[in-house]
């Protein structure tokens, strides 16, 4: 497929940029054409900014054609977020990585969207300090990635997702303005709070160009307990215990009956249990252990099959190792999975895994529930062989339910992937009309042309 | 002066209230006027709604004959924020007071505005639970304030501000609709953030008429230390330290050295010093003793001049008595005060009390600096004799010269108070053009007339 952009158009960036930052070849347009939703459509061109000023100019000159320019960091969407389904310009940020400033005194860095999360972790090392979102992918994602959706991860129980860990933002409008929000403070009541409205937007609002990190100081070390309950109340009721008393968990982790049944059947050393929590402590050699023993308190309960605690290095790993082995044993059930971040009230997570029981009973397919259980932020995996016509079709119309399950339960969409396309249609039922106007409002506010990632979040009118 | 609202409007309102709820009277208009900025502007008329539709009924009416509506809490805001300038109708939300529903289970409290802090406080003890914004007019500011200007207080170092503390509003936009945006769970990647946007818009975005808010485990014990330094520069050091070691602050106040003179002057018990920091540790029997030990080590350093531990409760308010003092002490110096909550970067706190020294010696007029290190938010008291005409017109003069450091330490007008009218002017010089152009847009896009608070945070086109 050839690029259809107008000639005028693909010359201008072409001066812009210049041939190593204008690409519009069909092998570095496809490869610039999905993301890990496996979704795909193709860009016209890819441009690869080297600062704020070229993005400006590039949306501002996509604007005058209304041309689409779609933001991408490292594609790790699992929503379609990042696909140029209108075609337009890709605007790759992997030529603005440069960790811009790392200030110790203010706790905050300041970096530039393009950097990976786990090299930002790598060099916040040595000042003893970390950013909290920690997304699985970590270590290919990019912070613009993080904060176009939000992005969070098992330490979010304690330390919050990324909209809490963000401090200033500057950013490219769909009028191709540069603009400034918040800054390296950490308590802000001048004006609106543009900031945090950016994060989660998913590209659709303004790009961001550089963003200014709240830092928290490294723990000095991590212990953790493992605990096996007799079915998904129990271990829900110590999930509510856990969170109400002042020691805050560094992760607090749910399996269900199905993760832990998968786990076993692939030789993990797991009893055999309803359900299952991880619950970490972080804190330093005085604060540790009282930590610790606050957790497993709080774990303890009715219900309660087994527990193991682990205080250090190895026996840790040893715990987490039954987590780490959920992913790779899911593949083993089947091939193919919808996976989808759904949040519900934590009171009312028992009440899910019962719904998605009774759903799996009736489409006759697994679905393993596990997750972020101290948010409420369950991965509900619907598994189905994709070579199967029927249970593909089954596990597509199980989907619409569990959303509307959630729903029903008085919970929302995502917790850390955001909507992209994948859940677009199921905002009109997220939100009541009036709410979905308002957010509409905001969105020409600030991209009054809607050139900025069009399709994505909200659903068409 | 008499109520000069169109006929048709005061006859569709008072129909809609009833007369105990729609107030015209001269002395029931004069007791809305004004807020704790002293400045003043006459409403014509006192709305009193009991439910969220009555206020959208009340805002779709004003609309329609294009007659402002601001909304008020309790008045305590010192920035004329509550004042209605442009006359119009007052929202009072004196009769939502009610306290729906607390959900321990879910660590969250629903509530109408016109709740008191200190009564959701008291509500909330019970369940060993707290919401963390503690402004010092707590026993008598409502939520709805609160969360018009992302109100803080000491605990904001450890527990965060208003806008950290709100999982979800309902809120009447400026056409009379009701949105709802978030809900009772602590992680949210479904649409744009509205809930945050909301927080801090001074009532001039929507009117929040019920609050999801965020609630923390309550600590069993409280211990503190009280550090003397030898000038600020080492006091900030010193704050910087506390800062970067994984042991949070619970409070971290500090106070500058005419702060001190100023106690001594009156009589405390505490050491001539160049700044003196107030640390404060929370935790449980287990825990506390070793963080306040790890914060009295940072506290540790170059410059100290004297240290005082206090791990029981008479100690600790003996401690916190020189706190408690220093606004009556204040008074002691002029009765005439311009108190400022500007907010630096952590690190520049040296700067802004060097800059602020000098201006004070150059408008031989005293300036007291304190407040909340932890977060850079520091209180700037510039005092003066109102009756004394140079003394007044000096310290007006130099209520601009303190924006305009701060602003070039990289910091910004406001932590807690908000903007109202007394910053407004300011917010040109706190953000470029294209920033304030796409506040104005929000602004147009959830309140298309400009019926809401009109005149504030803004400064006009």
């Amino acid at each position: 497929m050839a690029s259809t952009l107008p000639a005028p158009l693909d010359a201008a960036l072409a001066a812009l940029l210049g041939p190593d930052s204008w690409l519009t070849g069909e092998q570095m347009r496809r490869a610039h054409a999905e993301d890990d939703s496996r979704l795909s459509a193709m860009p016209d061109a890819v441009a690869l900014p080297r600062d704020r000023e070229q993005v400006a100019a590039i949306v501002r000159a996509c604007r005058a054609h209304r041309v689409p320019v779609v933001a991408r960091g490292a594609g790790t969407a699992t929503t379609g977020a990042a696909v140029p389904f209108a075609g337009g310009v890709v605007v790759s940020f992997a030529r603005m990585d440069r960790i811009v400033e790392i200030r110790p005194g203010d706790r905050c860095a300041v970096v530039e969207p393009g950097v990976l999360n786990g090299d930002l972790q790598q060099a916040l090392q040595p000042h003893g300090l970390f950013w909290p979102p920690d997304p699985s992918s970590a270590d290919r994602c990019t912070i613009g990635g993080n904060l176009a959706c939000n992005a969070g991860g098992p330490r979010a129980v304690k330390y919050g997702a990324t909209r809490d860990n963000v401090l200033g933002l500057v950013a490219v409008t769909g009028e191709g303005e540069i603009i400034r929000c918040g800054g390296p403070w950490t308590k802000d009541a001048t004006g609106y709070d543009l900031t945090h409205l950016l994060v989660g937007s998913e590209g659709t609002l303004a790009l961001v160009v550089e963003a200014t990190l709240k830092l928290a100081p490294r723990p000095k070390a991590q212990a953790g307990l493992r605990a096996f309950y007799r079915d998904a109340a129990a271990a829900a009721a110590a999930v509510a215990r856990l969170m109400a008393q002042p020691q805050v968990p560094a992760m607090l982790e749910f399996m269900d009956a199905s993760a832990i049944a998968l786990l076993r059947r692939n030789g993990s050393d797991v009893p055999d249990a309803g359900a299952m929590l991880l619950v970490e402590a972080d804190g330093d050699d005085d604060t540790l252990l009282p930590a610790l023993q606050a957790l497993a308190d709080a774990a303890e309960g009715d219900g309660l099959v087994a527990l193991d605690v682990a205080v250090d290095g190895s026996a840790r790993d040893r715990l987490w190792a039954a987590r780490r082995a959920l992913s790779p044993a899911l593949r083993t059930i089947a091939p193919g999975k919808i996976n989808e971040d759904v949040v519900v009230p934590v009171s009312r997570i028992p009440d899910l895994v019962a719904g998605v029981e009774a759903l799996s009973a009736e489409a006759s397919l697994p679905i393993v529930v596990f997750g972020h259980a101290g948010n409420g932020n369950l991965h509900v995996n619907i598994m189905y062989r994709p070579d199967d016509a029927s249970e593909t079709a089954r596990a597509q119309a199980a989907l619409p339910r569990v959303f509307a399950l959630v729903l029903s339960l008085g919970g929302t969409l995502s917790g850390e992937h955001g909507i992209g396309v994948a859940k677009r249609d199921w905002m009109e039922r997220a939100f009541d009309a009036p709410t979905l106007a308002a957010m509409r409002a905001i969105k020409a506010a600030l991209d009054p042309d809607g050139i900025l990632n069009p399709g994505k979040v909200l659903p068409p009118l």
